[in-house]
């Protein structure tokens, strides 16, 4: 799979990639075991310094790995990765070791950071856990701090999505229930 | 402006309102006074009890007003309110007490609840805040529980959104950046 189209973002810009509020999936390593989890309730929560918050529930491996390391990733998977995305959605590593292959995700590293991206997403933010203990255990709720943002090209560049001019399969995933999404849509402007 | 076509939605199944990832418009009244305001940060939080979370800012007006109160409203905006959506968050009533007339909004009550709803949206969270100094102060996060929720029966039946049935004006908006929003596209089915 060719990188070629991912470019940096600003990080102060990073919160452009959640505020459309799409589907994403959460990535952690800890040491050499790494896992992948799709998580519909992850929100932006500060411009600057850039941070998120992401819900992980206590029964999910992928919690245990961000614990465990300090950081996760959040990343924008698009239509090609429908089906993926409701698999990494469904699937547990704690019941199948081989989660990652079984769902098809590749795996890449950017620069020196020890966190795993997705590839063939289309935003990546890199997060490192602000530690909230009350709102981890009470809430599940982590917060962390981006560190490192990206997105591709084709669809997300100049601090702005560019979806409409852009293949069908680069849109962003919109969780409903069940394996029902819908895609982003049209783009509109107010004129006031 | 006729309600008829808004029935309740179970309480966990409210989640399913923002689960898409809309931008909302968040409602507060203290007393005779008040206020709306537009909200791209707002998510679910707990299928049940039904809990969601949103960001107000320090500097808006409807964060007071939901302080003063204990209550919040989210609803979903439809592209028919697009205009009004950017307009309620561009304007604040601190600079302009008549923001309401000058945005034209409309608000009516559910049952005996003194929460104030925005008419002409696609459906509504009622939420009682429970209290968190720290992430109020430190995150300006606010954490709801859902007491009552409703939808327009034309776009949400069932526990699920049905937008590709119904006119374009209905459908969920989520923001960009600037006047800049997406509005929801096209349902699509993991088949694995
Ligand atoms: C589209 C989708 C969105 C999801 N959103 C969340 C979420 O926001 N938070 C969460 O804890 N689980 C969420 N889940 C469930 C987890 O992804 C699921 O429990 C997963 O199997 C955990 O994998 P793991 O144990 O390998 O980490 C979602 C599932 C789907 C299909
Ligand atoms: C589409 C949109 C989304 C917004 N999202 C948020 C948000 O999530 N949190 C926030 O504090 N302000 C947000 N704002 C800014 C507020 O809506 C804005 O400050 C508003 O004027 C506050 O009004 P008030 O002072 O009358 O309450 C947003 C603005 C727009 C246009």
């Amino acid at each position: 799979m060719s990188h070629s189209y991912i470019a940096p973002v600003e990080l102060e810009k990073a919160y452009r990639l959640l505020n459309h509020g799409p589907t994403v999936l959460v990535s952690a390593q800890h040491g050499d075991d790494c896992n992948v989890m799709a998580a519909a309730w992850a929100c932006a929560l500060e411009f600057k310094p850039a941070k998120v918050s992401v819900v992980l529930d206590k029964s999910t491996k992928t919690r245990q790995l961000v614990e465990q390391s300090g950081y996760f990733t959040l990343q924008v998977p698009c239509y090609a990765q429908l089906n993926m995305t409701k698999q990494l959605g469904t699937i547990s590593k704690l019941d199948d070791p081989q989660k990652l292959e079984h769902c098809g995700v590749e795996l890449f590293y950017q620069e020196d950071l020890s966190s795993p991206l997705v590839s063939g997403c289309i935003a990546w933010l890199v997060c490192k856990i602000i530690p909230e203990p009350h709102n981890q255990s009470a809430h599940d709720l982590f917060i962390g701090s981006v560190v490192g943002a990206w997105a591709d090209s084709r669809v997300f560049r100049d601090g702005h999505w560019h979806f409409q001019d852009a293949p069908k399969e680069l849109r962003s995933l919109h969780y409903i229930a069940g394996g029902t999404f819908y895609l982003i849509g049209e783009e509109v402007k107010a004129d006031i």
